[in-house]
């Protein structure tokens, strides 16, 4: 009998946890694991809004995969997937085809833009390393640019489309930076406008209690921040965003946070998918291909009411934890435990030294959720490195080049 | 008898030094002398290389304007100039209109770009603290692109027009900056090109001998720049540049160090110019208007055997020296002093710790020049503003952002 040959597709956090815990759990030999990733880093993706916005270094958001899985026990492909081939049992890659018994495919999302004209080029969304150093480079850009041509003020109004989560954490970054790059670059700061466009009525992740969004927008009002709430985008330009009451507003940069979708290799594959997404068995199985699993952002989890759960790390982590130890329950012939998600909390960044969220239902806010959302932070961190992860990442980190560009005197 | 009003425009070398040295050589309310800049910082164009490329803070290229003049003794006007009426003895700026008995022109250069169709529009220059934050923007900028469109290897290629003095410190600083960005970026250095196109047939400053330009032409080759000597630049297009063989090398970065011309506001005034440029006689006065003193780029002086000298800081700096002292002579009462040009000597850097230049005949090249060009740099902030300015540029000098987002291990 040849060992159960797993290939996990994607080193995000549903991936690389299920490649960690495996390589953590299993025996030696017992399965023969092969994960794949695009880029031989993984990233954190809930820390992207700091380096997008410049206010920290982009090395501190990426792991080499190499320094946390042992290749003599985890064969990792630095590899694009081209192809998943369900009823084949195979996987297409950019150089090679590989073999599966069972598949795990932890392939993140793509941005959603709703059909909105314009979006997808003109502009810019936190989705990887590569993404937010372009946008931390646009920034800057734009500061200089302004400085070429000092009638276009437009250059140094910023667009967000989208309040949620992602939107409100990289808008309380950029707005702690604009004093930073004032100064370096000779700007006034109140040539400078930031506009947070939100179609829904509030603004902050769904699901805070009034008082916390009250709280928070509060807060980024203080920065500068501008919201246009109940507001859609109608469509981007080269020059700036129509929004749907026909008001334009002229904008060097546009950055979208509205909405994400399931990897579009799925649909392609032939998988049933709302909004690129697959909904997934209580044992996060594919119901058509049940030696599919499927974590994070690409899966549907949910609740035992029924209602689909956000697509957050938090549920991807545990996604891993539950694939890694089905898979081992397979192979050891013993049953498979179903995927229960355990709520801890969420807690949103206001920028430097701020925060609002729930831990479970117990409201935090200020420093205290600040010191939180390290703490967050940091125990992710020592799940798949351990504290030397937590030193090199957050302790010994990259200096960001804002602090230096920063001129005293 | 009211005292008599001197109006300086331009706190570059020659204007800055002007006042500087009349600051300190006149007595108390001698001379009502007034100094006009469009910056409220003076900036040192010999040092501009070193921001344009980012190896340097662009903190570090210029100093406030108050820390270096006393204003109890010399009137500071931030403004631009907007015309000089000689006939009426006038200068109007944005907001003013000064008088004046005698005018001190130090008004510095524009890009010359002897009509070559795009060099305007898509080149970029060294010539301001704006235009090489632009400059070291837009090639970061590039290499974040890059990344986003992996098939454009066009934004990794750099053209710079011209290999004299700026092209050359600029593309040897540029070289050096190559690995760092590379790393920052994730971008294989392989698909890194440095073109630098100079229409002689001979790179490196005019005048070095054969075996200086030989060394440094082999010092920047190891650095990976790929000379094209005798080749001018027929076009530049938004996508890159067409050269005069009709080759066209697609380009994300131009910058053109090929040649300057005197500031249009002289030409505009009917001041008779080569390239925007006075000549100017041994008392450094327009033979227009006897009570115009025009120093710096703005100005042409000839050797005593009638062939100009070449624009550059050194002469700036002297005629500054002079300039100032021949408007004391003439309060004074005294004959004025002709302008005599000490030439010292050339020092061209070639990046970090290499440089070649002649000491009036004596050529250095390697560490011991790029030393004695660093003694240059300092010998010039001494003068402007004594032991502290060297402190504070040269030794507790701003860090570049560059060695910050050097990753290390």
């Amino acid at each position: 009998m040849s060992t159960t040959k797993i290939v996990i597709l994607g080193a995000g956090y549903g991936g690389l946890v299920t490649a960690i815990r495996l390589q953590k759990k299993m025996r030696r030999k017992e399965l023969d694991v092969t994960l794949v990733n695009k880029h031989d880093y993984h990233y954190i993706t809930t820390h992207l809004h700091m380096p997008a916005a410049g206010t920290d270094h982009h090395e501190n958001a990426r792991v080499t995969i190499s320094d946390l899985i042992d290749e003599r026990k985890i064969r990792f492909v630095k590899s694009t997937v081209r192809q998943i081939l369900p009823d084949e049992k195979k996987v297409v890659l950019d150089e090679a085809t590989l073999d599966y018994d069972y598949l795990v495919v932890g392939l993140g999302s793509e941005t959603e833009t709703f059909g909105i004209p314009g979006m997808q080029e003109y502009a810019m969304s936190i989705k990887s390393i590569n993404s937010v150093r372009f946008i931390r480079q646009h920034i800057e850009y734009m500061f200089a640019k302004s400085k070429m041509e000092p009638k276009r003020k437009d250059y140094l109004t910023f667009v967000v489309g989208g309040a949620g989560f992602t939107g409100t954490e990289f808008v309380g970054e950029l707005a702690d930076r604009i004093p930073v790059l004032c100064k370096t670059y000779d700007v006034d700061p109140t040539d400078v406008r930031i506009y947070n466009v939100e179609a829904s009525p509030s603004a902050l992740p769904p699901g805070l209690p009034i008082d916390l969004i009250e709280y928070g927008m509060e807060v980024m009002r203080r920065k500068g921040v501008q919201y246009k709430l109940s507001t859609a985008i109608k469509a981007c330009t080269a020059e700036g965003v129509i929004l749907g009451n026909g008001e334009f507003i002229r904008a060097g940069t546009i950055v979208w946070s509205g909405g994400i979708r399931g990897n579009s290799l799925l649909q392609q594959a032939g998988f049933d998918v709302q909004r690129g997404r697959v909904k997934v068995d209580s044992c996060l199985r594919s119901y058509q291909f049940s030696d599919v699993f499927i974590t994070g952002d690409c899966s549907i989890v949910t609740s035992p009411e029924g209602t689909p759960y956000p697509a957050n790390a938090q549920i991807a982590v545990q996604q891993g934890y539950n694939a890694a130890r089905n898979l081992l329950q397979m192979a050891r012939g013993k049953e498979m435990r179903p995927f229960v998600y355990d709520y801890k909390g969420t807690v949103a960044s206001l920028g430097r030294g701020d925060a609002v969220g729930l831990l479970k239902v117990k409201k935090v806010k200020g420093r205290l959720a600040s010191f939180l959302k390290k703490v967050i932070d940091a125990r992710y961190l020592y799940l798949i490195g351990g504290i030397p992860l937590i030193w090199k990442k957050m302790i010994r980190k990259q200096k960001s080049a804002t602090r230096n560009y920063h001129v005293p005197n």
